[in-house]
């Protein structure tokens, strides 16, 4: 069988989670390249690893014939423009999240994709998580009868560095485009074919509350209301003492499937101070890790046997613009509509 | 030690709750009269459960210079009315919920009850249930720290009658009013001081799809804000397949308390078909019933020893503002300001 | 309707727990008497507690020809004798366990109680605890089809007091016919009609290690043959630093019901310790208080009704050969045979 | 760094569980041989699984200078031999269990093993799960106090084949030797230290009853007495209806951790019939994956870095006795002790 050939742009945190899973848990593919333009602290890394060493040009990658597709890890502020390079290259691509921060980029981005015919899957690796994918698939399957409200819980167990805070401060995108725009994928893909029609976003800076004079937010709590009349209710916080806080639930018409939290150990102690079970996994890195292999190997299979892409362009588009009518609706502290955002 | 001497106004479900609680649960007090206005229903549910057969008019409960205080368990258009006219008789007030539905009124009432030196205590029994006291004490306690999302499930097993949907029918006042409101003062209750300075609320007709022609909502999300940049979200739905369900869950900055729901019994059945353990409690009555007793030895421990009432005045009046901010809200699909309410 | 006299026999710690329950909550019951031969310290008790003053001989009771029936919560030494002479005087006899500890004394118990064809029915209050009846439930209708293993876990929170365990000293009946005697009874209530041939048990001195010199152990753990090839295995505690637990499971051929402790309420905190319920609630009074209430009712709707008790004389008098054989097991360390035993 | 090499013999169920994980998850680690007398099955999976292809005579092993150690994972009956063959050729040896089923071949191994100076490790892989591994590391932290009982449960989702049931019939040793004696194994690892002294054993044919008649039981009851006074509670089924039932529960002066049973998902469903959660996964290649990855990664650290193993010769001759105990317990309905045993 031949190995679907992949390159990887960007060999940051999340590039090297898919280099090492692709070497060690995709077999049907094989990594021959990773770009990285500063490829230091990667190299080292990938030594200790078994990882590819860097190249620094990513236009290595485009213009070798052999490659079949592209990881484009790369700052979300590029995406789109990587995109479009890869598609006229005819590299299919896995592209991480958000699918990029411009709107007019993204719809460029999905032209571009489309003229190319070539397979464009987002990174929303939540959706392969083996909880996740179990309520989702009883949901689809009309186990709880027809959805009528989607609860999210996603909570940070540290907050982003300080720099980072500085970056967001006088916009509340971080919280939105960079956090919980995983959990507005999730709210869709729960929904199971319903869309968004309007968004409900507000928050506070409670962690480090000067924040908030700048309008940036650590805590927000969100409703999305869909075209079915189910609601999505989500809440977020990016620091939470007992670790990475991430349940969903889905109420329906004939019952609900609740996603509790993964622990290290089913052990409870039970002594003078009560019962005690561990803390939920600490961070992405431990609760998620198992499925950012499976996107993989699923937009291999996509490639391979031309399979519609499992999280597709469309996914990308509409949770950008969830996350952007979030910024709108916490300045202006207003309902926004989906149709004011699709008019963008 | 001399009896607390209690009536009861209104001899229908909560009428009844009161009247056998104090009889066969409440020692301290002496339950003399209730008041019933037709009382032939009433009368022989009396007698198989060992309590008072009714007076018609109320007033023999006011003119009884023995009784100390009264229960107010009649139509909730009738409370504000009721509780003026046991205040200027001198008697103790224990009101269910809400404290009415007129904003007047409410104030009238309240205004009074202060004039005339009465206690005023409000039916929000599910401050006194074991599971949410406990959570609440440890909030209050520090336990988790300064609270920053209160999150507050509560849906009811079976949708009200049809004859109650007609009436709420051009009116989504029925759910905030009626059921919401309990979430509501919940929300006040856990936390601990911040109090409400914005309400966001949409609802769906899910369970009976031509309400929502008229306005009517079963199925409500709402988003409360805290002056304390606390939010609470509370959903709610008139119709639950796996029972009543009554969770909350209040997180803060070094914790959180969840509050699960009460079973019949901790039998899990493991076989083929997976663990299955029971369902919630069906209803009120199962799952709060120790509550109505407890709120009663409060407002009697009040009285006697002369203590502030565990829920007052105020929470009555600003739980009915919260609701009525949701009405606007989910008619005109803004944010609506608790001072715009105050202003009413 | 005309309410059941009765009468108690011994005004001690289940005296009291029964005089308050039938006063509180079995309407259809009328607590006549109490008797007590040094009743000071009850009556004080009493008048607290609404219920009757003692009368010091108990031969009073007997006398009344008014009483349908006695509570005979006495010293267990004194049961066997007691039962003949409440039999005698037409009496239904309701008996807390043992039934006696002489053998001779409980064949003649029997024998009497029988012959003056009056109801006998034994104290084993946990067959009524709402886990236990609904997991026997479950069990009896098939659930989990052919029973094949029943497990019952049984600790306190705290040993008997010293001199209780001085009393005990050199004999090991402390153990297995005070406390887990309500085991043996359980094991045999969720065999669903299996018998006992065979009894095996060890334990150790692991609270206080002087006792075991004496043959006193306070750490046990016995498994029973049945007659079907089911087994039931225990494991028995005098001391537990989480509280009274109290879980049960039975496994069969289909399924498996399991039996979780209860607590005061269902909150769970997490932080960074983990994530920690609440303890099982703290003792007997707690945990089975509604069994107590439970069993009194269907006592009688037996004589009411003149229906067959729901524990009946052989279930006292197997309970105890179960006891005696782990005493001889114990101290001869081999299998006991209930065939043995039955021939004593 | 070098890798150590490594031989495999024996290429059935076991010996490929190794392969693939040395092949995929021990890089430190190369395995250059597999070893099976008829390889065509074999070879078919190594084909399809990217492991070595098999070597019909496992004496190449044992004459390649170059390997360090043998993964012995041959039938039962050899493994004292093969150890002794192993040694004497200089290699480390790791030995699924039982490391024989003769008492007086285990006696020669450890003896040969001790002579050669080389690593003995034996295949008891639960004692890696990261559940027991986690209750363990508590109960040696001193969490719980003194140990008191150790409770473990231990069924299988389905019995042996026939032709297996066969093969024990007129031996109980199927039972004991073949499944329980991972339970024993985990006792005395649970013990902390303490020593086992006397063995009780019941069963019964539950599942086919025609067994008993021969006295092979598939349903097992064992108490283990240690010489600190705690005692082990074992129960086995080789038929499980809900999965593969894996728990256990050590109890101790201070308190008790308990392990639960893994699950595929987290996922709950509420509906009309309860609260549904996952059962347990279904059997040992799903359960105890982890384990035998981490087993091998520290039996290359015992060997490279010259540590002790982490489960010794001691530890596979003394679950052998107590599973031969068991037997003879069994047989003879009486205590055996392990001094007998230690004299055999």
């Amino acid at each position: 069988m031949k190995k679907t050939v992949l390159g990887i742009i960007g060999g940051g945190n999340v590039g090297r989670i898919h280099a090492k899973d692709i070497v060690t848990s995709v077999p049907e593919a094989k990594l021959r390249y990773v770009a990285d333009a500063y490829p230091d602290a990667y190299n080292e890394w990938a030594k200790a690893n078994g990882c590819p060493e860097a190249v620094t040009d990513y236009k290595t990658i485009l213009n070798d014939p052999e490659v079949d597709a592209v990881l484009i890890c790369a700052p979300a502020s590029l995406h789109g423009q990587l995109i479009q390079e890869c598609a006229r290259a005819g590299k299919h691509v896995f592209c991480e999240k958000p699918i990029d921060y411009s709107i007019e980029a993204i719809k460029e981005a999905i032209r571009t994709a489309k003229a190319c015919k070539i397979k464009l899957q987002l990174g929303y690796n939540r959706r392969f998580d083996h909880n996740h994918a179990t309520a989702r698939r009883m949901v689809a399957e009309g186990k709880i009868g027809e959805v009528r409200q989607i609860k999210i819980t996603s909570r940070d167990p540290l907050p982003p560095p300080p720099e980072y805070f500085a970056a967001v401060g006088g916009s509340a995108g971080g919280m939105f485009l960079d956090t919980s725009i995983h959990d507005f994928d999730m709210a869709r893909f729960m929904a199971c074919g319903a869309e968004v029609t309007e968004v409900y976003a507000t928050g506070s800076a409670m962690i480090n509350k000067d924040q908030e004079t700048t309008g940036g937010v650590d805590t927000t709590s969100v409703i999305l209301k869909f075209d079915s009349g189910a609601m999505a209710i989500i809440d977020n916080c990016w620091q939470c003492a007992y670790g990475y806080d991430q349940r969903i639930e889905v109420f329906g018409s004939t019952g609900a499937v609740n996603v509790a939290n993964d622990t290290a150990s089913t052990v409870v102690l039970a002594n003078e101070e009560g019962q005690t079970a561990e803390k939920p996994l600490f961070f992405y890195v431990n609760r998620y890790i198992a499925s950012y292999t499976d996107e993989i190997h699923e937009f291999i299979d996509a490639i391979v046997n031309d399979k519609p892409v499992p999280v597709n362009a469309k996914d990308g588009y509409y949770s950008v613009l969830i996350a952007k009518a979030c910024d709108i609706s916490l300045k202006e502290k207003r309902v926004v509509t989906m149709a004011e955002m699709l008019a963008l």
